[in-house]
């Protein structure tokens, strides 16, 4: 039996020339021409004027959030708006730069933070919302927009799973005073792991680039006024992302082809298959999730270890925010239920959606999973 | 002119090779063999049982301390002695853990953390004492030792100058309860990004993988009982990694060469060199630093200046920590007086000393040290 994974990368374009060339000229840390090369093009990609490149997309959230902290003097215990069915990366950066998040129920289509029930949680202390596209296919932004304008918030956009993809004619990555992205092996552009922020705000991009880089002054190294972090991009990393950009367009289309076709394949499951398109954007597809109907005996979990057995390797929804155990002890949970999100843990789970994945091992996975039905 | 960089890494063994295999094979991830084979190989060189690899040297410390401060139980406020002639990596990783740095004089001729400076600072709320070897040059450990006995502290060991080095027949690296390296261009064996802890105990071993890796769960990987980090190196840092390692034993070699050259070629300049051996180690000059003495009528800095402009990089000793701005600001700082340590910045510097600088470039470096006094 073939394993299928649940992800591999497309890596056969210029990533073994651009990493040789790192080897034969010595620059292989956070100094070589790569990284800024990859900065500059990214974030041109993706229509902002500044692009930090940093060692992940956790760590690219954390850095976003306190430059943002520290240019609008939020106190601590300040309020940030987030989505509840997220990474944890999303909400734990802030978290460490002390401020409070406030969990928001999800979409039942859309999966994303719904956008209706932001408003009864903004309080004097609101200071921004976080919008996290999850799984490819954008949030509405148009309700965030107007809400940020009425109460004077900033929108922190995490776009870790939304490369390449708009919001209606606003390119992803565009829309947020600061915006993140993830590099990780399962993204439509990796560099094994890494991550980028982007800005058009000056104040912003000097900042997140002082932090990453430990507060080291460029004229006096290793004075601090300040407590940084490494967060640093290597430009063997950075080399690979220069590589895949070449490719962008051509992977998202990759991946736009995949999630048709298994929204062909798997039409008739009793399962909810993802949004194939909205009013606002055509799904990308960064995963392709499916979440079983009610009527179907078995959950998620036990979908997962049926296809596991079967060779095909899936991986769980995120557990929502306002249920973990460790918000619980932190006291940042308000015990309020969020059926949407937690119906999404308990049933929905995703596919092999891999840049490498063929269409063959698309249609295994598809057989595959209609035989556990 | 041909400007002499501070340091350029010698990549010419099977780091291409191993690369190419990690794009070949699509493991480019933290998930791949190389960070396991690192881990292993790195750890058995340094007589340590457990590896954990990480995105860099600073971070590792920060998980280190973290692992520590948890199994052992200790107090927020806590105190962990640690010299004040270090870079600020050592010491705002015990700050983020919520713990005091309480600062130590370096000696005049190791640089080391002077020991028989640390007792008086012993109160009932040390914990540790953190050694950072600096330069290439261990920590007299036996005083060290002796405290940690008589006092029940742990020892935290930054080893990230110190690859490969050794005090007496002990390897550094093997002394700490949890011990930490970085593999930063600069460092003998590079990864141009990374780092690694070491410890032979498996419950730290295992609460750093944790630690590091967002705290995911292995059996339901997106509920937390914990916050953690990304802080996983990837495999493509690995495996340049592993090809540096399979030339460890020549690198120091090189290193203590070009040491006993520049040694050779400036023993008569009016500046301080490293002190070529001690009763306990040999030094494997990491890097190369010279101390102006007080007749030279210029400072550190301009020196620096003058050899720029002859074309030789260099690069400033640590500011120390007990002077820092930020801890000032912090009221970290007890305002007393370290005046080794302080003097050591104003007059202190080094030399080009990366791996792959010729014998012909020690010579003109040499040369155009000596032309400046």
């Amino acid at each position: 039996m073939n394993f299928i994974p649940v992800n591999e990368p497309l890596l056969n374009g210029n990533e073994k020339k651009y990493l040789n060339e790192c080897i034969d000229s010595g620059w292989i840390s956070s100094d070589g021409h790569f990284v800024k090369k990859f900065e500059k093009d990214f974030s041109a990609h993706c229509g902002q004027k500044y692009g930090i490149a940093v060692a992940n997309g956790s760590v690219a959230i954390d850095v976003a959030v306190r430059a943002l902290k520290e240019k609008y003097n939020w106190h601590d215990d300040d309020e940030v708006i987030a989505p509840t069915f997220t990474i944890i990366s999303s909400v734990q950066s802030i978290i460490y730069n002390r401020l409070k998040p406030v969990f928001i129920e999800c979409d039942p289509i859309t999966w994303n933070i719904d956008t209706s029930k932001i408003e009864s949680f903004i309080t004097p202390k609101t200071r921004a919302i976080m919008v996290v596209h999850i799984y490819g296919l954008p949030t509405d932004m148009q309700p965030v927009f107007d809400l940020a304008k009425k109460y004077d918030l900033k929108i922190i956009e995490d776009a870790a799973q939304a490369h390449g993809q708009t919001y209606r004619d606003m390119k992803c990555g565009a829309m947020g005073c600061v915006s993140t992205f993830s590099f990780y092996a399962n993204k439509h552009v990796t560099t094994g792991e890494g991550g980028m922020i982007l800005t058009s705000d000056e104040e912003i991009f000097e900042k997140c680039n002082y932090l990453k880089n430990l507060c080291f002054l460029p004229d006096n190294r290793f004075v601090h006024n300040d407590l940084g972090w490494n967060f640093r991009m290597s430009n063997i990393q950075a080399a690979v992302g220069v590589a895949q950009l070449e490719r962008f367009g051509e992977f998202i289309k990759i991946k736009k082809r995949m999630g048709k076709k298994y929204q062909e394949l798997l039409s008739d499951i009793p399962a909810r298959l993802p949004a194939a398109k909205t009013d606002y954007a055509e799904n990308h597809y960064w995963v392709f999730g499916i979440v079983l109907n009610d009527d179907v005996k078995f959950n998620a979990k036990t979908a997962m270890k049926k296809l596991f057995e079967k060779g095909v390797g899936t991986r769980p929804f995120f557990y929502p925010m306002h249920r973990q155990p460790i918000f619980e002890k932190m006291n940042l949970s308000d015990n309020v239920s969020r059926p949407v999100s937690e119906r999404l843990y308990e049933r929905g789970f995703y596919l092999p959606s891999g840049l490498a994945l063929t269409d063959d091992q698309i249609e295994i996975v598809s057989k595959t999973v209609r035989e556990i039905f």
